[in-house]
């Protein structure tokens, strides 16, 4: 018998009323009943992602969202640039390979976030880039990229920007159309507080435009199918349907609080958490200036391994926060503080560090790093 | 407050022991703890695929993973024949002529099942036909094709034979490996009883040839990722955690049930079905030498819209049954017998249906369908 705290950035727990709509007798996806809960879904996408323009839902990964943007914006031959400051970053570029784009690559050094400048001046040498992808909060390193200012740049000229936004939707400020990001993608098991298995796109009339002349296959990722669909309050193909009855549910919760107030919690907690991991005698991984809301990574000492910190931390105490990805693995753990998750689920994260560091020899006062976090709290 | 019934052929009810499973708390998807799932349930789609082979899980609806099938298998200007009876064999040429494969078709008459001599010639005609692909239950018109013959005649040859399963899995005979089908594709939604948003790939070495050969562009598709990630018990992407703990229940109660029995038991379901369709004074459309077990497809009298009777079930008595699609819109219904639905849903749905004729003033005997239908059981 042993109770689970999930605490890692994706997925995320559950709210009860929401997980409990997920058993709920199947409704069948071609009928007003659905039709109704899919409308309501989809508006209340567009409240999330802040747009007035068009909302997709996907059944599939964060990933297939990802890969449908490529697939609907851009030809083979292409040129693009993709600006990465992490592992979710260097998925765009593989993606962009994959359908045979030229891609220019910006690399920030993991830990710090995408120079807007930099891409400026990419996209000043080469006036022929169809369209610019990076990241929103990079879940890898713990890093927000400067949407807002790579929004400017970007919308002053031909190219498209395409955010992935699957960690820090409904956590980190967003603004779609505020911020002239013309396309978002995201997921359901992060901040939207759902199972993963759903995935949104969300596009405007610039990006429509490329649609229009890719010549990519796709068919289950095709956006003009979804687009028709949306009238019909259906999608093209059987969605998730269970899964969707949970988001719609989920997405109330989301609205009575207000994507605001959201907004300000979850600083307030990653503000704390930071405190808590410098209590614990450990540096920050991303640097904090750049540092997101929605996670925090914090660097292990040389003499403490990762990915057993992480793994015992499991089996003991039933744990879960992530460890480092790529060339991080086993140098970082990362702790997630968004969607249901509240402060005494990262109390018990603390905790539980804690408890290990201290056994690997680590040097800590025990319950400092509580009494940070809450003191900042 | 009302009853609700669904009695569509895809998606179907679960079992509530299966439905529970979704809402349980989310386990991350890089865990031991999942992993075991995982691979029960892996296991557990071989036994329902009959295979040895290779068996995929993708979070996506089964329409992806026909598309994961032909991005994987084809390159543009392969020869590839298409042999349809329906809406979902034409599915296959639509996304085939999207990956821009030189398409040959057969098509059957909706109703009646592809001719295999058919497939033959076409073979012989021509050597450089790469793959065929065809349905095993055609859910648009209620046929079944002769998979063990078609098996037979293209294991002969070079080509690879790729089957959308999606409705008959798990309802109608299939045996993969002896009946040397070499991709077969299909969906949680039907005959396992789960929620949509799952989708599966048996596929063997001959088709894995074509795999690496492949220049299509597929990430999220990709079976060479998934192939890499079945060993550490995981997908390469974050799948739809609770819909494959459910999944996980659904495929224990299959094989305590034993496919044999299923088999056995929706074959009876399916002739009593019939013979309630006939005591309705309808004819059946799908031919009754090629009728599959999992649906029942019958026509409606000229004067009986097929769209509103089949709304007005769902409206007035919460019975979900399904219209015609394409050609067929209004012309015909379709009722499933397959997974969760047993004999008593069958009645409820046959009691529906007759009161609805009788208000539509179509000539019945109250009561003699059910009779019928029970009369064979």
């Amino acid at each position: 018998m042993k109770k689970y705290f999930l605490l890692t950035p994706g997925p995320t727990p559950i709210p009860p009323e929401v997980a409990q709509k997920e058993s709920l007798p199947i409704l069948h996806h071609r009928t007003s009943e659905f039709g109704e809960i899919f409308n309501e879904v989809i508006e209340g996408l567009k409240y999330v992602f802040q747009t007035k323009e068009d909302c997709f839902l996907l059944s599939s990964s964060g990933t297939g969202a990802m890969e449908s943007a490529v697939a609907n914006l851009i030809s083979p031959q292409d040129d693009v640039l993709v600006a990465s400051c992490g592992n979710f970053g260097d998925r765009w570029e593989k993606i962009c390979k994959i359908y045979k784009a030229n891609v220019t690559k910006i690399d920030a050094e993991w830990g710090t976030a995408v120079n807007p400048q930099e891409i400026k001046d990419k996209l000043e040498k080469n006036r022929n880039i169809k369209a610019v992808f990076t990241t929103h909060t990079e879940t890898s390193t713990g890093v927000v990229n400067d949407l807002k200012t790579i929004g400017e740049i970007v919308s002053k000229t031909s190219a498209v920007l395409v955010i992935d936004a699957i960690s820090g939707l409904a956590g980190q400020p967003l603004f779609k159309d505020e911020w002239k990001l013309d396309v978002v993608v995201s997921g359901s098991q992060k901040g939207l507080m759902c199972a993963p298995g759903l995935s949104f796109i969300a596009i405007n009339q610039k990006a429509w435009n490329l649609v229009e002349k890719s010549t990519s296959p796709r068919f289950y990722f095709d956006y003009k199918l979804m687009k028709k669909s949306i009238p019909k309050k259906e999608t093209p193909f059987t969605p998730a349907v269970s899964l969707i009855v949970a988001l719609a549910e989920a997405i109330r919760i989301i609205k009575k609080e207000e994507l605001e107030n959201i907004f300000k919690n979850i600083e307030k907690l990653a503000k704390a958490t930071r405190a808590g991991v410098k209590a614990l005698n450990l540096e920050l991984f991303a640097k904090e200036e750049v540092a997101c809301n929605v996670l925090t990574s914090a660097k292990l000492p040389e003499n403490i391994e990762g990915d057993k910190l992480v793994g015992d931390l499991r089996k003991e105490f039933g744990i879960s926060i992530a460890g480092g990805q790529d060339k991080l693995k086993g140098k970082i753990f990362r702790i997630a503080h968004m969607g249901f998750i509240d402060q005494f689920d990262v109390i018990v994260g603390l905790s539980g560090i804690e408890t290990m560091l201290k056994r690997a020899g680590h040097n800590i006062t025990p319950g400092k790093a509580v009494s940070a976090f809450k003191e900042v709290l």
